[in-house]
């Protein structure tokens, strides 16, 4: 059972892991030192509990005591208490749900471990938009796909806006970080996948024109927001794949590519 | 030719159009009574002025006075010089891109004018998120549907924000809004539309079981962000169509969701 404490002012030191939530680059920092997330509101709350995470603590307004009340009995972390005023003064940004949880960063995985199990993956390569992160996985968990790998540049999966976004599919899609990017189509061919990389190439073959063997592993690589796929991965990889368009219209957004490649991918 | 003024300070009369550009519920009292709408950045200033849009007024920061020239060549709308710190105060935001326009908004479409060519339609249900607005046409244009109706309450899509997560292609791709939205389904009826409702329901048709005949004209029905379709929408539908998830994954957002279906029904 979670002890409760009823907190004075925005000042007092235990509420240290929320400060300043609006500092992206300060969080950043601060969040990997001391290997802590940020979960905002009581569905991503109660869902980083489900998928095992443990809280470090909490810090609640009055009112989702109750509706909180199966995480607070489940858990040993201490649980601040505070008006909704006073905890906009320590994160800096209107808490529009009033419940947040500073949770404990669950070990890296590897990329060797993520990829055994899985048959569908999605590789991104530096998306650096923590909004588009989020919205990325939610997509991949949605249609079935099984694992992420993130290149080194990606922007981070459990940053508050990438989780607020991913609607918390960011707790239960396995995902690593792949340190060597230059060998990752290697590492991906080793484990047995095939790769198909998005692409706006005009030699790119047409999304709808790609039949899938049964059985087969499938890992589908996405560019960054601005200049798509680096010319090493269009080289390297065993397909590229383009989603063909209305004339005049530049591309999608990489959340929006991915969920067509993925539905069309997905498994079945 | 853009007649040129150097504008000495922000309090400048002329200036009023691009007054509090992040005030939300002002600016959509004054762009409606002023009958404008504000295009930011040289590529979508370009594309609205392409798409035949009239600029009243260009505000530009030095440095984009020579890459938009073509355009200051084709109108007689005034071109304010400013600084862009100055261009800040003004609109009460960084304008990264430090090229604003001005556009007289177009005359609104009917329905029927935008049902009479169209073989794919997207009909979206109280949309109210700007940026959803946005991302949706951006990929119904760019997968090749002709037409978009909105509910009532949908967000503007002309709306600063919506332009520019569409990245333009709302002035390119035909919209109306339907003032009678309860008998939205008897109208696609009468013009030939079979309307394909995307739905949680538990009896919706896999979108994957969908066939579509030659000559078959579509229409996609999208419902608001939060509780979906309505329940009149759902019975009225000549189908009701879900894209089928994984377990524990709430749904796809409405962007994606849109994406996916567009992408099944594209014409072909």
């Amino acid at each position: 059972m979670a002890e409760l404490f009823q907190i004075a002012g925005a000042g007092d030191p235990r509420l240290r892991d929320y400060t300043d939530l609006r500092d992206v680059s300060l969080r950043k920092l601060l969040e990997t030192e001391r290997g802590l997330y940020i979960a905002e509101g009581e569905k991503v709350v109660r869902r980083a509990v489900e998928a095992g995470h443990r809280p470090r603590s909490l810090l609640l307004a009055p009112r989702w005591m109750e509706s909180l009340a199966d995480v607070l009995e489940a858990t040993d972390a201490p649980c601040y208490v505070l008006d909704e005023k006073t905890i906009e003064q320590v994160t800096g940004f209107h808490v529009h749900r009033g419940a947040l949880a500073a949770m404990e960063r669950p070990e890296p995985l590897s990329p060797e471990t993520v990829l055994a199990s899985a048959r569908r993956v999605l590789v991104a390569e530096d998306l650096v938009d923590h909004t588009n992160i989020g919205a990325v996985m939610r997509n991949v968990a949605a249609l079935g796909f099984d694992a992420v790998l993130l290149s080194p540049r990606c922007a981070d999966p459990l940053y508050r806006r990438s989780v607020k976004v991913a609607m918390g599919a960011v707790f239960s899609l396995p995902y690593a970080r792949i340190e060597d990017w230059y060998a990752a189509p290697d590492l991906l061919r080793e484990h047995g996948f095939t790769s198909y990389a998005m692409s706006l190439a005009a030699d790119s073959v047409p999304l709808d024109a790609i039949e899938i063997a049964p059985g087969e592993r499938v890992a589908v690589i996405v560019g960054s927001e601005g200049p798509g796929l680096t010319e090493h991965w269009q080289q390297a990889a065993d397909h590229r794949v383009t989603i063909p368009m209305a004339a005049g219209i530049d591309s999608l957004n990489v959340a929006a590519s991915t969920a067509i490649a993925c539905w069309h991918f997905r498994p079945r």
